[in-house]
């Protein structure tokens, strides 16, 4: 069991419930009289005299542990820096449970605390690699958590691609694009575009097709370390592509986008009692029912 | 406006809360000074000496208004056997709030008395007719408020049948079956198969598959007046028949289905402040939301 | 019965086949003996002296009947043109069947014929209006036959927005955006959205949430003389509102989307024979069918 | 790499086509001088003097290699009684493509002859293991190539009940059922369900809610070696549970349905050339499209 002596912080600025929980967390560890460490952004919105600051890229290097302090998104951010350095990761969320953000701010003293005791569950979720090629050259990468998405742009017209998975043609596609999602990402856009849930320790990615032209277009579920690729076929429109929602890599026709298992992987910690099904429950609302079909 | 004067009560008994809300509910209609009637059925929850009782089939004709209690099964059972008195219907739900059952027990005060004083909305909600003809002979009928769904009855396998919409051959099908609801069905068991939400003003039916073995089998949206016909091709299976859940009619290869709109409708009551989309937000739980896709 | 003296032909520039299809009508038409009229744009690919030319805004009123060769998107444009002049409209396809371009250049000889001899049928396709509102005034507006889609422009992020159906809050939505669609556009953008087939003779409107955060979000339909208003909510998005796919308008924060059924309708003339449900089995594949679940 | 020396023949009686086609199969092999073995169903239909007969349960031990005449079905037969036997199977369609049988009559030449002569290309397929509990005690068992399906049995009614995996509480669910499939099995019912495609490499399990009452259930893939556990909880109504489409077994209310990885996996052999991809192109009907949003 890790010892975890030096801690990072980590929270959005802009939000003041992050910034209370934030110098709630602070004094909390101060107590446990563990060492303290915030990246710079975090250290504008936790100002408090002889706090360690370091980048944010250091952090991951400082510290044995990071906790995050935000929703989802404020994780899928922190996993892409600390990644490489292979060092576990907490999450606190700010009010509405997060399924990478688990421990809600009244649960602090008790959660963070078991965490700290050494009374934890660890998951290792993979992370996706993106690639961009234009011509035979790299002009583009990215890494994600959740999903790599292609999309049309700001075009209201449809794209056209060619998909290869383990460089075999599946097919060529006319819609408004196609996540390729981590079982991470599985309950995140993926969901709103008709793919399935996959539990967080599957090793798998799923394909779904957004608004396909053709009826018969489902989503696909490919072993987790499959080479996907996929070849631009739009003369007049641009497609993007984008990891995690962030900003997107303007495409071509004849581009190649590549996406494949990311050799790093983001090590995140649940306090004890963590149930992923407990989760689905709560924020896909798996309890509310309709009650008009035959009473 | 009309005068409601005698007012006929329903319940399904077996639920204690409905007999007590039917108890509030006389006491509450005695305090008025209208004349109660209720059905056989009902009097056996609701003994009171001097009650007048009229069997099920002439409370339509006895009363000037039905109050059902119960959930939205009780009031298309309500439905079925009083839409040939062309008498209006009232519902009160047991607890969970239903699409055509919206007052709750604690609302009987206010909601039944502005009621009673001339303050609502009267819906027309129509309903389908269905007959089934074997060798050219008639071998049963029903009527549903809801929907009328063809099976596969005991069978884990497809059924097939051949489907005609005004005359005009649309395909031949194999499937689990097929739902033909109303709009008032439409937020029923047609919603969990995906079919469309249709307002119940809309003069429409939609026929959703169930299962279709054909990936391009979308629900088709009709006229309301459209004369529906089903085939059936199975020869080694007995597809069954059912109107809003009820016992179904068990056929055979050859057999048809005809589908069309009723003439009779129920004349659904509602308080005042009645409102089709504030009722989808609380039964379908429109307000709950994700808060994964990018926080 | 009407007769068709005076003929309007239109084609889109830059497709061989369309230009052949055309010289080849001409030809058919000129030797029925009938006045040919063409719009500036078709004059270009059917350089022929002597024959007439007028602008496209002219056209509708100079003919008795406009034939526009193309695909259905050849028509959409049509119609948007021609719908103010009441003037009825025929489809032949370049190719592939399309469900407004019902003819393909082979049956010209048969097909056009029985048409000018007044063997036809006529449909009343209904369009869409549009109107943009920004604090008030009217910034943007069009017309649609398919579809009038908010969506979320060049961002990867959803938008949020309110959505009123004749005056009701129906509920405030995160997604990718909304198709509101025709019976026309059911079968097009709609379809992909998971949208139902409507017939086209009904007077309905369905309204297709894309990607919807709420997994309870469905389509909805509602009578086709509904007001249906949107409230742009999403401070750091710009959402794009467009018209049967042509450019569209970009919105803010406050501003207001008003969509109604337009005054005009599409005449569309189809020849003899004609079957809605024969163009879906053809375009959606009815016929494909899948033979693993048993055999 | 493996010498097929006896080969056994299996085809369902009662069409024209297999007969026909095990009559082509068996000169064939005879030709190529390998001894062939029928079991006694396949036996009537292929009437010859000599010709080596046993029991289907003693074939997968007197064989090298079974090839099966016949649709998918015939395929999902054979696997049942083969598994045990860890015996490679080749399938040889009847004339539409199957995902399992992809050997069409005319290739019999060229692809057996192929696989004879050590060309082929070897896939395991997991199966899975059924077994119910009545009080404790078993009352049932089962194996599947596709799929387990609970169903409602002969009711319309919804049944409900709740599902656990891995021993953890997933939800209590209202539906016509659920339908739990293998990679093999996700193109077939599963599909029609709603389910994703899964590559047939894949370790990993789909359970698909059959008209789930609740709009937020959606397929979940869980890792091939996952428990899945049903209790029962309907009082009035005997759901069914199935195997790959056969004759079910009835259930009660506090009966327990389990499910995991058998033991036993099929070895199902192709000939050179196979590919997935290819065959979803064929049976799905990827190739089809729609050509109206937009030309």
């Amino acid at each position: 069991m890790e010892q975890f002596r030096n801690i990072g912080l980590m929270g959005r600025p802009g939000n003041a419930t992050v910034a209370d929980t934030l110098e709630y967390l602070l004094q909390f560890l101060e107590r446990r009289g563990v060492k303290v460490i915030v990246d710079e952004d975090t250290a504008v919105i936790l100002p408090r005299p002889g706090l360690q600051v370091c980048t944010r890229g250091m952090l991951g290097e400082a510290c044995d542990l990071v906790i995050v302090v935000g929703g989802d998104g404020s994780m899928l951010h922190a996993a892409r820096s600390l990644a490489r350095f292979n060092k576990p990761v907490l999450g606190i969320n700010r009010g509405r449970l997060g399924f990478l953000t688990d421990i809600s701010p009244g649960e602090i003293d008790s959660k963070v605390a078991a965490v700290l005791d050494g009374d934890y569950v660890i998951e290792q979720r993979f992370m996706l690699n993106m690639e961009v090629k234009s011509a035979g050259n790299p002009v583009g990468e990215g890494i994600a958590l959740n999903d790599i998405v292609l999309y049309a742009g700001k075009s209201v017209h449809m794209i056209e691609f060619e998909l290869y998975i383990e460089g075999k043609f599946v097919y060529r596609q006319r819609s408004d694009g196609l996540i390729i999602a981590t079982p991470t990402g599985s309950t995140a856009y993926a969901l709103s575009g008709g793919g399935p849930i996959m539990h967080p320790r599957l090793d798998a990615m799923v394909l779904v097709p957004m608004h396909p032209h053709a009826l018969s277009s489902r989503p696909i579920v490919v072993d987790g370390n499959s080479e996907i690729k996929l070849l631009m076929c739009t003369e007049d429109i641009n497609p993007m592509v984008s990891c995690d929602a962030q900003a997107g890599i303007s495409l071509h026709a004849g581009d190649w986008v590549y996406v494949n298992k990311h050799p790093y992987k983001l090590r995140l910690l649940h306090p004890p009692g963590h149930d992923f099904y407990a989760a689905c429950r709560t924020k896909l609302g798996w309890s509310s029912q309709l009650t008009n079909s035959g009473e």
